[in-house]
Parts: C-alpha cells; sequence; structure tokens
C-alpha cells in the first residue's frame, strides 16, 4: 500500500459538498468511484475537509491509498479524462503514511466573495453574493481583525456541529474592497460547521450598522449564535488554499 | 408605444440559445415572459442575433415595444430582481421607433476561447474548449487574417442555414495567446449560421498542420463545408460586442 495526496479544485454548485451523503451526490463519491474504477480495487479517499453544500474548493487536498504504485503525471491525465469538469485535479503526490489530509493540515485559507454593484455580470453570480446595498467594507475588516486569536468560537457554528472543542486558533482575517467586489478571507487552525458563513453573515451585519465591530469579543464571549448575523449563502464560499 | 432596447449578457450552458422554440428554454422566451410579466401585457422581444444552444453573451442587445413609458434605472433593477441569475440586463435605453436590435447592428464581434495547458481550473472549463495539444497560435493568426475582407462564406456555415445571400465582410479576425489560453476574436457585419465555430474548428486544424493558412482563399473560393475543420464547441463561443 502506498498513500497518495491529490490536490483539486471543484465548482460546488451541483454537489451536496465533500462527504458522501446516501441521497445526494458529492465530490468524495465521484472521487471514490473514480479512483476506484482506474485502480480497479475499492479506494476510499480522505478529504481535507467537509464542505457543505454548494461550497467551491480553489484548492482541496485528498488522500487515498493505492495497492499499487502510481505513475503520477499519467495518472493526473487519465484521472482528469474520467472526471466530470465540475472537479479538477492538478497533482499526485505519493506521501507516507502518517500523512492525513485533514489532521496534518496545519491551516485553511477560506475566501468569501460579496458584490455590491448594480448588476453582476451573469458568468460571476454562479460564485459571488450579490448585496442590496453598498458596503462598509472598513466596518467589516474592523469586525474580522477583531477575530484573530484563539477562542472558543462557538457563537460562530452551527447547532448541527458534531464537535465538542470548540476552539480555533484564527492567524488572520481580513475583508478587502476590489471594485464591486469586496473579499473576505479568513485563516485558522481548523473551522467549524458554518463558521465562515456566520463570519461572512456577522460582517454582513457589522456594514449594515447592525453589530458594532468593537463589540466582537463580547460576541464571541457570549457564545450565542443567534446574536451573530445569518448564516451567508454557500456559493460565494471556496476554501481557497491549505497549509501542510 | 415606445421601443427600448435592453443590453444584456447571459450564462448559455443551460439554454437552447436566444431563439424561442417548442421544446426547450431560451433566452427570448424568458426575456418575454419576465417582461411580459413586468408590463402587464404581451411583450416580444427581438434579439440582435440568433446564438447557438450553449453559446454565451458578453454583451447581447434586444428590443420590445411597451405600451407605457418605463423608468429606465428602476426597470433595469426590477428587471434583475426577477431573472434568473444567468441573465443580467445592464442598461435599458428608448430608442426610435425604426430601430431594430437585429437589423440596426453594424458589426459584432465574437470570441473563441481555446485551453492548451495541462489542467484547466473547473471555474472556466464552462467556458472553454480544453484541446490535447499545444496549439499553434501563430499559424491559427495567419489564418484568421486571410478570412478578412469581403467574401462568400458559404463554406462556413451549417447545412441548416436559411439564408441565401452568403457573403460577408470580416473586418478584424485574429488569434492571441493569454498564458494557457488562446483566444480567437472576430469581427463581422453578420455572421452565417455556426460560422464562428466554424472559423474556430478551422483554425484548430491549421494548428494541428491539417490546413496551411495560405490556402485560406482557396477554401473561401471552393465553398466546400467538408474541406474545414469541425464545428467546434458551443460553450467556448462568446458574443462579445455588438456596435450600433
Amino acid at each position: 500500500m502506498s498513500r497518495f495526496l491529490l490536490k483539486i479544485a471543484f465548482d460546488g454548485t451541483s454537489f451536496h459538498g465533500w462527504q458522501v451523503q446516501s441521497n445526494a451526490i458529492t465530490v468524495q463519491q465521484i472521487m471514490c468511484e473514480k479512483l476506484s474504477q482506474m485502480l480497479k480495487s475499492k479506494i476510499s479517499v480522505t478529504g481535507c475537509s467537509r464542505t457543505d453544500a454548494g461550497v467551491h474548493a480553489n484548492e482541496f487536498y485528498c488522500h487515498f491509498d493505492s495497492p499499487f504504485d502510481i505513475s503520477e503525471e499519467g495518472f493526473v491525465k487519465g484521472l482528469n479524462s474520467v472526471l466530470p469538469e465540475e472537479i479538477s485535479v492538478f497533482s499526485c503526490q505519493k506521501v507516507t503514511e502518517d500523512f492525513h489530509a485533514r489532521y496534518s493540515a496545519k491551516y485553511k485559507n477560506y475566501i468569501y466573495r460579496f458584490f455590491d454593484g448594480e448588476v453582476i455580470d451573469p458568468f460571476s453570480s454562479r460564485y459571488t453574493y450579490k448585496v442590496p446595498m453598498k458596503l462598509n467594507e472598513k466596518a467589516m475588516n474592523d469586525f474580522c481583525k477583531n477575530l484573530i486569536g484563539t477562542y472558543d468560537f462557538e457563537a460562530f457554528s452551527s447547532t448541527k456541529r458534531t464537535v465538542e472543542d470548540t476552539v480555533r486558533t484564527i492567524t488572520d482575517c481580513s475583508v478587502e474592497r476590489q471594485g464591486n467586489y469586496v473579499i473576505l478571507s479568513v485563516t485558522a487552525n481548523g473551522f467549524l460547521y458554518n463558521m465562515v458563513r456566520i463570519i461572512a453573515g456577522t460582517a454582513l451585519s457589522v456594514s449594515y450598522g447592525k453589530i458594532n465591530p468593537d463589540d466582537t469579543q463580547k460576541l464571541i464571549q457570549m457564545k450565542s449564535r443567534e446574536l451573530l448575523g445569518a448564516t451567508a449563502p454557500a456559493k460565494a464560499l471556496f476554501l481557497n488554499k491549505v497549509i501542510y
């Protein structure tokens, strides 16, 4: 058995996230099917992250164990030729047996794309949350800066979460305007269920003046989901980078 | 009655082109439905061009006659709010009664997007024709330059075409590399059915050495569709600009 790490990207629009589900098509399911088909044996694939339905990945890693050795370049070509066009494989790299796509990841970076112009072009609307009012990127950025640190982010997670430990370290969080696009970027050692989408939704509440960015620490400490903004739509969220 | 001209853009992936059809969803049909709904009367919409199923438009114009006067800015906002995210309306402008989205158009510019890198990112694959070999953009450009002029482009049209007159004037045609993308751009006073896709497919045959770009004039004169390249896939074609 040899372990291999795939670097992939996917357009999540038509997938129900990464994780295999019984009644919906997921990226993990397709990767398992295509790898099993190519390697002519049952392959399981472990991803670096569960992603919600509709979330995209500019960069996503997954590992699998192969009974055979793999010619890396030829394998990438073959795999791309059988995958749907919504999933691309960039590389396949042999790793040590103890390497784990999820647990070996030190940091992950997500970006969330807002648009506050009048009309969005139809090629971006699939990947962007168009908001009806001009955004205050300065206030949003202030809020984001106040999230940096090691805190119990319990409030910033869906009640559907399954983990006990809700302490995470956000190493970087910022908001930047690019024309009519406002991009939120957040890097952490791990994320809770819906965490980035709740951060994005709360940044929106900050922009609209409903939440004061100076109250960020208080909001973290109060551990109450209800005090934060709505969970922002999945389609504008991208897993952007994974650091091992 | 007042005539209005809409400037729109659409992602053509899930549409069967512009023109209304009996058993498929088209952009024209959606525009008619939504305009009729908003103006509470039966509105017909005339487009600047028929586009094939799957073809996109960065810029597309259509006109309609309204029984009421329209507040242009508010109308654009309202229309965008009822349209699917694959169609965006950029402006609505009052025009004279004799203005015609199709017949008043002087020139149209189309672009065709090839990709010849190893792996295409999944957010571009929807809008790009990935080819298996490195392209010779120099030879493709030579071929394109030889198309410029007023000629009978009968060979460069599908046999399904319905028009009699197959003479068109190509004012500009070129190929440019942008990294792993190779972009073909063609401007003409009009296009025959499938014309740009046949030009793109023939440029590909030129790149692969199957057709000599010096034979372009001969190929135009021989008026034989069979001597040209395949019709390139619709998904990489964009109506890019319309000049009135």
